[in-house]
């Protein structure tokens, strides 16, 4: 139970005027009730002043009443021969429940550009035409109103539970960072490290302080042509084999129950030498500072900056081409905290965020660390510590 | 390339009065272009009666280059400190190249509540408010319309070079097949299956006939309990270990450069006793009947019937609660054809789909077999064929 969130969320729509959200996106429905939907085709409605209603398929009845927190569970038939269309035993649904409620707006997700994949990894279930098409149907259009923004900002801000969460999802990270160490060796190829990786963690995760949907994603790079553009959003993972003194480099998310990590480390194959030390040092040291400077009050901006004068310092000012860092948690990815030059965030408690810095030479390779923190009261805290060295 | 594909469409366009599409989802950039987007934040403009432009990240232009079959690549710079805001960059580059373009309707993705995971897999990017709110400024509010169910008509028939990718798709799928077949055994686990398929599918199928990214993702239920509900649409894999006589059930999507496949064998831990086999038999009787019917010209419903004929004839009418078959190919599931008892869909050559017949008792367990066939002229060919049998 996170009473934390949803009392901090009550008064948030207290403020905004809104009576009641209409979640359907697996985070957001995770976010406010506590279930992290199967299959993606999840309604909740969440009112300001009554027990929330989750509205899912009859089949995913037993996962949602074990880890729903406190939501009544209405369930229509879906995937079977007799089903009736799930946008219309779903309209049924709500339009019974609203029925005698004088709301005047209704929230819902009106922006989301960006989705966290749901456990149903292979597709994703999104709100379009048709979605607004009940919502208008059902709620009138006049009082839909988007908390897109709304929605970012308090995801923003994690609270002692989701922490908690957070934490489990980067300590099974670094389940896969340990087999990504092991791993690393003259002859092993980047699609070997990447299939040991995710099976370990799907091995290793699944059960791990009572995680139930546990999946890795896991990216390699090697040598020193692949390395070095490791800097970009995503990567193509190669049989290219490691020879001895090339960089192999991993990018991995984990989600545990709809909670995300987003880690990174570097390996050499066999002993670094002296000037790949000398780049580690450097973004250790970016990384240790930022770290350092990360507590509440602090503008990012200034995080950033620091971090990335260290790197200039040590002589790889044109080397560090990316942002400092951003949220994580609720996805991969999220807007708040974004740790980089243009940003005005201000670090509040309970923020989490990646720490990232890397330096990227074509004649040596990339080198990148990244870690989860979470702002704490007076400073931060790492999420599921691990040995950052390259050899 | 894919001439068959451009050719069929551009009269498509033509008959639809298009001028002009604007695609985002990397499902639907890949069926036009041959490019299947690394991050999901590419555009393709695609006129009737130009080359095709595909607007993507900087970052992805090597990747990019090398796979679209004939259209322009102009980059924007993506993720990397100095970059603009990534919608404006693409706001600037539309409006140059529609400039001097008397466009008067503009197809684009407006309905797709099912979205197939990009390579990004923890993430997936989305065409909502702000890319319509670029496309509205760029495009006119006037001439943009929804091509959502011309697509999905479209991408219900497959070209003989689509059909190649998804049998490539089948055959690495066909290797997971054989890693469940040899590691389900007494004592082994649901979890270690599952690690033990999906690590197979990225170790063998990176590199299967060129395939570069690949992915499988797989749900291994065990015993009664679990198989006889496995007719759901996701599953919770757990760490039960399979006892003598215990059925289990594999659920697996391979994706490999955006062409899917959708599989499902059943194995017993051990030796098979009758009553097992008998249900066996008259669910592979079931699939064969309806592959025996799939052909040019007949009514699916006339496949949906006479398949479950049969399952109601071996006594376990009441046992088959859920459709013969779905659409396979641009992602897990594709609407056409529909092989269900409510569908008019009627079999045309290029068709792809899977043929699932299942049946579930709560004393015994679940066995279904899932195979993806494509319509030929005079009948229909198993994709990736694999043997069926339980032990």
């Amino acid at each position: 139970m996170n009473e934390e969130r949803i009392d901090s969320f009550k008064l948030i729509m207290e403020k905004e005027g809104l009576d009641a959200l209409v979640l359907r996106l697996p985070e957001n429905v995770l976010f406010l009730s506590g279930y992290w939907p199967m299959f993606g085709f999840s309604f909740l409605l969440f009112p300001k002043d009554q027990k929330p209603v989750l509205i899912i398929g009859e089949c995913e009845k037993q996962e949602a009443q074990a880890e729903v927190w406190d939501a009544d569970c209405i369930t229509y038939k879906y995937g079977t021969i007799e089903a009736e269309n799930a946008y219309t035993s779903v309209e049924g649904i709500i339009k019974k429940l609203i029925n005698s409620r004088n709301w005047k707006k209704i929230g819902f997700e009106g922006n989301f550009e960006i989705v966290s994949s749901s456990w149903n990894t292979a597709e994703v279930l999104v709100p379009a035409k048709t979605t607004m098409r009940l919502y208008r149907e059902v709620f009138g259009e006049k009082i839909l109103v988007d908390v897109t923004d709304i929605l970012y900002r308090e995801r923003g801000r994690k609270t002692l539970y989701e922490v908690g969460k957070i934490r489990i999802a980067n300590e099974i990270a670094a389940i896969g960072l340990r087999t990504f160490f092991e791993r690393v060796d003259t002859g092993a190829g980047g699609v070997e490290i990447v299939a040991a990786v995710e099976s370990a963690i799907t091995w290793a995760g699944t059960g791990y302080k009572g995680s139930r949907r546990v999946r890795g994603f896991a990216q390699v790079a090697t040598g020193k042509e692949e390395t070095s553009r490791a800097y970009r959003p995503n990567e193509i993972t190669t049989r290219r084999k490691l020879q001895p003194g090339d960089l192999a480099m991993l990018e991995l998310a984990v989600v545990a129950d709809g909670f995300w990590s987003d880690r990174t480390r570097v390996r050499v194959a066999g002993k670094p030498d002296d000037r790949q030390l000398e780049v580690y040092e450097a973004v250790r040291k970016a990384q240790e500072k930022a770290m350092a400077l990360s507590r509440p009050g602090i503008g990012v901006r200034e995080v950033d900056s620091e971090a990335r004068a260290l790197i200039s310092k040590a002589g790889y000012g044109n080397a560090f081409p990316h942002i400092t860092g951003h949220g994580v948690g609720f996805g991969y990815h999220e807007p708040i905290p974004t740790v980089s030059p243009k940003s005005d965030d201000i670090f509040e408690p309970g923020m989490i965020c990646t720490v990232e810095p890397g330096i990227y030479i074509p004649d040596l390779g990339g080198i990148r660390i990244e870690d989860n923190i979470v702002i704490t009261e007076n400073g931060c805290e790492i999420l599921g510590p691990f040995d950052t060295r390259i050899g």
